[in-house]
């Protein structure tokens, strides 16, 4: 039966749920607590505070909801828009197509400039768009900073650059789910007006946080905002925010200490360090990547996502049966591909507190499970490619 | 500063969050896993079967959603109802409020069935109302099973007898919150169309999993609702059932391991047992108010809440002074009074899995900030008559 | 099958094992580490020096060996004397038994000076010995400061001035295992040449560690001792120091966080606070006894322990019977009656991270176990008793 | 300053203190417990039996004590011999000659049979004592089954076999530690009289517990033997046994409950797998380590150990150098080079609950420390070593 685990520790190189570090299990192995006790409130104005310092905003209003990623676009959606709405929206994987279902199934109306999987967003259309849009009917722009699904990142400070130069006010909202804390993220610098992420990634916490910054020009936007909504209202957080116990309901105790801890853990780091690790260690993968003879799925070098790495497979090869072996004979988790890239893609998560050795044992694995497919890999040559690079590179 | 904390263990007595047993505080500390693996579709299915048992219901069609009640709450009006339908709704204290502000704010047509802070559901009010929609406009009842402001329950099964004797059609939701895994609760045989639950209260886990489950009259309106959502959109998740692999999108691993427990928990001690044991820590309770010359707020004996005792206090004392002293002083956690009776009354939750001596200890408590607020109690007078039902009580 | 438990707590009052304050369990839920890296000898110098706070001496050289108290116990008398050497012992209940049983087994010449069991060590006899010994053959007296098993706390300032008083230049050498960290203890002021205490006691943490201060003298003394050892020599914890990699041999890296936390804890609330707490709590036992009819085991005021509380039940009451009682009906753990008090007396220990509601609980607990086997208690008595002393005094 | 770590997971590679599995670890998460409840002694006869088929005997009789290696090396030597007995003892590197030292400190009479560090244990030499002792003056031979200082494995059959060949009655005393549960070793098979083990190594457990097993005969020695102990007696161990208490003093709760979980752990997994394992790992290991162009410090195959590699580094190169930096720049824990091979080898533990992957990325990362300290590595060509030979034997 499936239900049951080999000897040593699970390698978990999913793109989420990342992997725990110690200090943040230990943070959450306690009882409950009375949340409208004076502690709780204390702790929690900390944590509103700390979370900015992430999404590098001084001026945005910080949201944790018990939620997941899912639930966090959700509530970006329905605090800062109406039925209605006109939303330009990129689509380049299965992230950005799951959250354009959901903004079509919450009533918006939708434009969506596509791209291949494998491309990043498609400004050239979105330039052509803002122009057209003299009218200004156009109230957001979604996207999604960091595609999970095919390992690209999308350049948000050209979008921010074509807003500008079309003086266009559309709301710019960014899913950071994947990016918030492992890449380069700058809330104010780039005029985001609401990102998202969620605790099970880049933080390194389980799931149940979905964490969301809002610009003050998003809540303005929250004032006329029609959508319904209870459990994602901003406007409850707001009013117990000025009541001062933070929690129009029960929060989860346990990720509010883990959320403590985890922030201690990046800020004795220091963020910018913790990014660096993170395109150190996506580099390395790449190498390995390149030195198995294999391509990313991304198509261009600029659109590489330090987060995750998309490998795309031969024909001949199932990429289903090496995420499938790398479980059942490694212990190993990597990511599937999903949708259009099914069967073609794995992925390797290399997001989260996670070190250099972790990730050269991954790739180890993925070497033999490459050859246990019949891939005519050289063993070794992946993790030498990236050794090299990193046995130089590491402080 | 308050966010510290004294010696010894803090002894929780809010009707929620509950204590979380160290057999579930295990099962939680541990890493995060890829839920897309075998081994995690495999414990969920027994989990989707278990939870069942504990809502008593075998036809019913069981949904974790990781939110927190009133996420619960939004899933099943929105997943049965559609904008302007028409809800019966019984206002009888603050969670029942809020639960009514949400169905307006989600645009339903609420008639409220309001009684005073104390009492049960009106259900003289309720039969004229059914008497009089011969047109079976009403489309659901929805109804707060335990009042955790008031410590009122309400009789769900004379509900539905009044909806079977009308042959009235409209869906019963039953907020199950504080009630199911701690009170007698039948979801068949009351004919609850949507039960609910959060992992926080009777089920001693941390908060983030809303539990619902949907009859096949519910999941009949699910097909026609159409109410706007998405995260809460049971659709997603019977698709996903249908593939084997049950979550649209990353559910807590912890809680999930955490749920495991806990329903082992409760399987082991026996269902039954579990019930039985909060009817004996309530009784106990009660015995102890009346020996301290205090009333229960709910009003009469047949609506006491076997999971939390509202006690009410003499005018001239505030209770939010007895829930300050109780924290800091004993490290004792009660619960406020909310809203309309802000002040007049204090809680202590007696559900989830606790024993009598930790009870006892609460009691104790209460009896020594029952004298620091200048009520004249009799010190050991609660303690004593707790102790003399429970030491005959106790299997 | 008696290997189970029921829901709930379990209420730990056995004079140790005692309580670990979760902050303490967390710290301890941790892989292993090389206790040869860096990190390990910069914390342990730390706890070393902490250590001594706690034994309230600045003269004395510590040690923390992994063992238990027995353990501790030998490597107190091995490393400072040599077989035939001369000892005076207390004996007042099992635990001064046993040591005295050991220092018989390691070789040494014991006069042993007997009280009845619930009296104090008799000094009257002790000062006539030393007053004997105008040759100074006696080389070290062993007192045990507080007897677990009757609850009596010996006078260790009247015993150093018995020994200056005759200008006496034996070791004192004293067990503190339950007593350091619970009742005053003042290694230096007392002229304690060997204090010792085990990690399961009032420091609240798991068993597993021995820990010791040795005075100059007593190392002095090392430098002569020729009873065989080795697990146990200092000098090679002496060598190890001043190497500054501390450990002759593994230590458990868990203890040695935990060791960490608990003194946190302790330096955190203060350790005179952590004392009067102790005082207070047993006093509040000590009136709840009295309220119950029922005598304590230690016959004088001056001699009451503020560690535990051992209580005399008449002699038609099995005091076995409670116990099992209180463990089977109630999930409460309290200590049996050892030896000579074997089913007279039974134990409710009250050392190490606990508070006021928490004890309250567990005299809730046994008034219900006493009317159980047929004591007339009055329900509620003990209770009250207390809850009058420490409604005032709890600060 | 050094007491501090950088991301992600420490990588344990030191030959014990070992890591411990994630269930092992959730296991001890509790808090203290009564020892004398029934529950306790429950359990701990589950450990006892189950503990002797790890040392594969049913005839011999268990001890677990809280102690460490050092302390159950002296519980064989102490409760079977006496002073001035005779002892064969192999000298092979520093674990032997820590227990030859012990040996000579507790009044043994020692014959001490050296070979080169690096060798196995000369038994010619011991052949020719054993036919010279015709009287049959040696009592006792001490051997120690796995050198972890030189990764050298001793023939135990091939001990017992000249012990036969010369009717030699001598007991024979087995330092497995660094052996048991992880090597193949067969208590009864090969007459072993005393077998030792400790928690923190093959068990993947905390340091705390010593764990031993007698066969008849030693407990027919332990009537005669005078050696002077308490502590470490088994007599006391074995009145409790009879009495069905089990524990002379208080043993760790928290430690019976790991042990109880990594025993489970084994037996899912199966005592032969699990050695399985350990020879696939350390074969590997040794592949990777040709492929660097060094060599092991066994200077023959069949001594090679299955739990640890010594690796000998070029006489330019100080290994204390790659040690350091490993832990530093990696997060990487080696062994030291000790005594005779200081600054001439590193250690790479792989004993314990670990797999293929976790071992990967340790020599992953030895390839680029080496290449730190200058040693003309050809990064990858370890790893590819050891992947090559994996990739094909894993199950």
């Amino acid at each position: 039966m499936d239900y049951a685990y080999g000897p040593g520790r699970n390698h978990l190189f999913v793109p989420g749920p990342a992997n725990i570090p110690e200090q943040v299990i230990r943070a959450m192995n306690r009882n409950n607590e009375d949340h409208r006790s004076p502690a709780i409130p204390t702790m929690t104005k900390t944590l509103l505070d700390d979370v900015k310092k992430i999404f590098k905003t001084t001026s945005g209003t910080p949201f944790i909801i018990p939620t997941t990623g899912t639930g966090a676009w959700e509530s970006a959606l329905t605090n800062t828009l109406s039925p209605g709405d006109r939303i330009v929206s990129f689509l380049i994987g299965q992230f950005s197509l799951l959250w354009i279902d959901q903004q079509r199934r919450l009533n918006f109306n939708i434009d969506v400039i596509q791209s291949d999987w494998g491309q990043a967003a498609n400004l050239e259309v979105f330039a052509s768009t803002l122009a057209a849009d003299t009218g200004h009917n156009i109230k957001a722009i979604c996207i999604v900073h960091n595609e999970t699904t095919t390992g690209v990142v999308n350049n948000l400070a050209a979008v921010r650059k074509l807003l500008d130069q079309y003086q266009h006010p559309a709301l710019l909202l960014v899913d950071g789910v994947s990016s918030i804390g492992a890449l380069d993220f700058r809330m104010d610098e780039w005029g985001v007006d609401v990102a998202l992420t969620s605790s099970q990634k880049a933080l390194s916490m389980p799931t149940g946080m979905g964490i969301l910054c809002a610009s003050p020009k998003a809540l303005e936007a929250l004032k006329t905002a029609k959508s319904v909504r209870f459990f994602f209202d901003w406007k409850d957080y707001l009013k117990f925010y000025e009541l001062g116990t933070f929690w129009p309901y029960t929060p989860s105790i346990q990720l509010l200490y883990g959320l403590r801890a985890t922030l201690d853990l990046i800020f004795e780091e220091g963020l910018d360090n913790v990014i660096a690790r993170h395109s150190r260690l996506a580099k390395a993968t790449r190498l390995a990547v390149a030195a198995w003879g294999l391509k990313n799925c991304a198509q261009k070098e600029e659109w590489y996502s330090d987060a995750v790495t998309a490998v795309l497979v031969p024909p001949h090869i199932d990429s289903l049966e090496i995420v499938r072996r790398a479980w059942k004979k490694y212990n190993l988790s990597l990511g599937l591909g999903l949708n259009k890239v099914a069967g073609k893609v794995f992925r390797i998560g290399h997001l989260g507190n996670i070190n250099e050795l972790q990730l050269l044992g991954c790739l180890a694995g993925v070497e033999m499970v490459l050859m246990d497919v019949g891939y005519p890999v050289k063993l070794g040559s992946g993790v030498a490619a990236a050794c090299a690079y990193l046995q130089n590179t590491v402080p």
